[in-house]
């Protein structure tokens, strides 16, 4: 007969083939330090800007492999693990299931909901040998509305909700931050399937409820703020923010009533610089050479900026539209969205010249083509003499007034709320912050099932479109915050809970017991701990330093003074307390510190 | 101050959010099947071909998303966990560290190696926005390489293995056989670095018990057998296959001695069919219009096959070959990469056409280009009169005899092993077997780390190639396989411990206790088993039928009659045993069943 392996769950020993202590799952993990791919750096690496970034690099954690995309290590990847765990452990407590989506996604689908345009050149896209165009998941709002169109076609189907632990790809115009940006990451996506919108608001809330748990649980201090849907499209959207000068957004917070919000969508009290007196008399084309900001112009014209009305071009779904502003505001787009139902971007500096046959600075609604929508903000009523492109390369019109000198179609609310604007609510200040976005949520509603036809039969008979909710948190997100929150001079502090491992054991070889390393990590491993056994042949000086580095929150040290009078000495990366403690005690002890969150807050 | 979250552990409650019966991770978890996406087919699906495939696809595991491309559905998904956890367990056990690799990989890197050519098509490849070329990984030699230049500087370092479990991107040609050969993969890729080749045979040794452990635990029985190293170069080789119909490769197997291997490297006794004499006086060119393959050839001629020499052009390393073989043989593409030293592909019609001014069917040694080198097969040797192609259109020689008509640079052993041929150990005839490959092991030796500079300094201070290993688990593959190896004719049988639940509830209702099956699911749950329950409103025969084709191993079953006797059924899906127990039994007589593999053989 062939040489059949029938189901064998016994008599497998290893001892004839280990060499390097493998290690035993049945109780905790131990990793030799000697023997790990944990290459910690001495210097700061020269790519790296963050706080994060850099620790994760000389702490060993990480690798980039060319522009926003990294190679998870042992340890970073150990990270991941915990919070991964966390994840799936309060996912599955709302009921979610799990499932696993292609990353390999076909063109039609993305047709179907219009997004194949809307991604533009964030979507990685790739032919098959045959041709065929596909693209690399962006996101996985498409591919859920197929299965729910298929599967979810009765009210007993619902509610639902669907999750995976996934790697998402978009090709970012600027990765950075380290894996706070990257073009190919992974991420926690989730999808509601209600019948109703009362439904939806209740997978949300539950999603709301799991977020806080996760992050709760890994140990981080966020807030919650109103955010904008994008291009996920829907209604109601939050954010999960931690508050950190690495973030890329910015927070509008009121210190005083608890309001919150991202500045993409917060709303504020204009606190208006009042306008000056213009200082030309009549309307009038000049000169001006070689100015691009407005700062530029205002420089050149001798104005304040508060005269120059800014004009903007944007792709929008009714057509070509400028935006006016007054100099010293911006644009917000998501605002911008809502008055044009629809995903916007601005126009390139080549459709610009296209249609309006200037550069994109000198563009103004004085002989502007007829067919472009001119809207403006609310910021550029009550100017008088101003000034505006020129529609003619190198000249501005100067000495113009809205409403007298050109025409505005509409005003509305089109600016991001800036410094020294003040809360709707309350009406004090409002103050900005920078952030990580760890998590966000967004009500869909039915913008997906309707645009691809998932409907479903409801108790009355009728066909109605399932109600979705889209739920999101980025796992790397998760650990570069956590640094950046807690990392000190010398290195990274873990939360307890996504450590990469739970005991960094610090083996100074005492003389008088080279051995006792061993005997004290099986003991470790018999209580199910995972260990990092420092027993490379390096200076204690070298160990403690990597040991601050990489920021396991307990460490055991055994060196030869404290064994000598029967004691090893736990520390706390955190606090930097160190406790002596007999030798016969140490698990216990330790196992009793492990119980409490190390943190010194 | 700002509505921080801090850190709480406690205090959250579902109660006044959980409708639809929250899972609680504490315990088992609980999948109610009327709120899940659990799609079960009545009728087979047209697509699927293999048992494996319609199965899958019936039961609900899984659903495709375009050729070769998969969509794991949750029972499809926890299957793939419980796979995925093995081989963890497995990995870490022989010492081997996780990581995470991208798949987005720069040019370079392939280039570095030489298989940014070799993989031709089979690489998806695509540009991001900066017009740079990027590969989606279809293996990771190239990265590991890269990370063991820069940090396995020493002997001091070595030995290692680095694995992950990751998707893994192929544009194969013919995607078929539902997740037995997808375009986008789970696989769990492993590589080892050791100072030496004894080192790698331990490692490789390692990897061998690891895979047994885990195909054993996965309930597979399988043959492990020599095999081909393919595009990834190296010295031996070998695979772990499943014998079955659905497989794609041919396993040559000696019943009598046990010799086991893939037929692209299998060795045999050749047993020539005696050749004919030729009819053939002189050599001459004919017109054979209209004739394609050997046997029209033949047929045109009147002459047996075995008096054909096939004239066969390949891309080698060392420049265009044609390689003759008998009529009724094949070449085998593994034993020609051997004698060419490196990787050889056919050449394609357009190739053949520009090179040799015919098309491929009319290639012969007469008249062919000077520089192209002429190999031949065993079998050619002692062929008088034979035919060749014409070296024009629709034409071919016959009565030619190799050595005297042509030259042949070399002889060797080129061919497919074939049913007939003996075994080269014991003299047997030779058995030809379709077969599934779960696994693949490989002795990369120095190939990668010579090609890309990943040298170490050995004790003497001398700088050597790190010796390598590579090695590879499909973890669909392995489902798939469990399938096609059990299934019957009404559904899959999962061994326990790749099942993607514990336990399958079958709830019919009973009038005398309708709210047995919560009571019953909530006292499994604390048990720590993971229940599917069968709470449709549906006819028992829908649950019953359903129930078989999904294959979990034990069933209990809630019915009016049984419980009215204060009973339950115990059902094995392997035995078609039914046993009543009494209802305050349950729990612990499923738990003694669930101890033993639940197999019937």
């Amino acid at each position: 007969m062939f040489p059949f392996h029938p189901p064998v769950f016994d008599g497998f020993s290893h001892a004839q083939y280990n060499t390097f202590d493998p290690v035993f799952r049945e109780g905790g993990f131990i990793v030799r330090f000697s023997k790990s791919l944990i290459p910690t750096l001495k210097e700061d690496p020269r790519e790296a800007e963050l706080v994060s970034h850099r620790l994760l690099l000389r702490a060993g954690f990480l690798r980039s492999h060319g522009s926003g995309v990294f190679q998870f290590l042992p340890l970073g990847w150990k990270v991941i693990q915990r919070i991964a765990r966390i994840i799936r452990e309060e996912m599955d407590r709302i009921g979610a299931q799990e499932v696993l989506l292609p990353s390999l996604t076909l063109r039609d689908v993305w047709e179907e909901s219009g997004r194949w345009e809307d991604f533009g050149p964030d979507m990685f896209r790739l032919k098959d040998r045959k041709g065929r165009d596909l693209a690399l998941a962006p996101t996985h709002e498409e591919l859920i509305t197929l299965l729910a169109r298929q599967y979810f076609r009765s009210y007993r189907d619902l509610p639902q909700i669907l999750y995976q632990i996934q790697t998402k790809f978009r090709d970012e115009p600027r990765p950075r931050g380290g894996v706070l940006r990257g073009r190919e990451f992974l991420m926690k996506d989730s999808y509601s399937f209600d019948p109703d919108w009362e439904g939806l608001k209740h997978s949300y809330q539950l999603h709301d409820q799991a977020y806080r748990k996760i992050f709760d649980r890994a140990g981080l201090k966020y807030v919650v703020v109103s955010a904008s849907s994008g291009l996920m499209g829907g209604s109601a959207s939050e954010e999960y923010m931690v508050l950190s000068d690495a973030g890329e957004d910015t927070l509008v917070l009121c210190e005083q009533c608890g309001y919150a919000a991202n500045q993409e969508v917060a709303e504020g009290t204009r606190e208006e610089t009042p306008l000056p007196d213009s200082p030309f008399a009549s309307r009038e084309r000049v000169a001006t050479p070689n100015v691009r900001s407005v700062e530029e112009v205002a420089a050149f014209l001798n104005v304040p900026v508060t005269l120059i009305i800014k004009g903007l071009v944007y792709v929008t779904p009714r057509g070509l539209w400028m935006v006016l502003i007054r100099g010293n505001r911006d644009v917000s787009e998501s605002k911008l969205q809502k008055l044009a139902g629809g995903v916007v971007r601005m126009a390139t500096p080549e459709e610009v010249r296209e249609r309006f046959g200037v550069p994109i600075g000198f563009v103004g609604p004085l002989g502007a083509p007829a067919d472009v929508t001119v809207v403006a903000d609310l910021s550029v009523q009550g100017i008088r003499g101003g000034v505006v492109g020129g529609m003619q390369e190198d000249t501005h019109w100067v000495g113009v007034t809205p409403g007298e000198d050109f025409a505005v179609e509409q005003y509305a609310d089109l600016a991001l709320v800036r410094e020294g604007d003040r809360c709707v609510k309350c009406g004090a200040p409002l103050t900005f912050r920078s952030a990580i976005e760890i998590g966000h949520i967004f009500q869909l509603g039915t913008k997906y099932s309707e645009a691809m036809g998932a409907y479903f039969t409801d108790r009355d008979g009728q066909e109605k479109p399932i109600v979705m909710g889209s739920y999101g948190i980025g796992l790397a997100r998760i650990m570069a915050s956590a640094v950046e929150l807690y990392a000190d001079e010398h290195g990274i502090r873990w939360p307890q809970s996504i450590a990469p491992m739970d005991v960094h054991l610090v083996d100074l070889f005492p003389k008088s017991a080279p051995q006792e390393g061993e005997r004290l990590y099986r003991e470790l491993r018999e209580r199910g701990l995972d260990v990092l056994w420092d027993e490379r042949p390096v200076s204690p000086g070298v160990k403690f330093k990597d040991a601050d580095l990489m920021g396991i929150p307990y460490r055991v040290v055994l060196g030869e003074k404290a064994l000598q009078q029967g004691e090893v000495e736990i520390q706390n990366r955190w606090t930097g307390e160190r406790t002596r403690v007999p030798r016969a005690d140490t698990v216990p002890r330790l196992l009793d510190m492990l119980a409490q969150e190390p943190t010194d807050g």
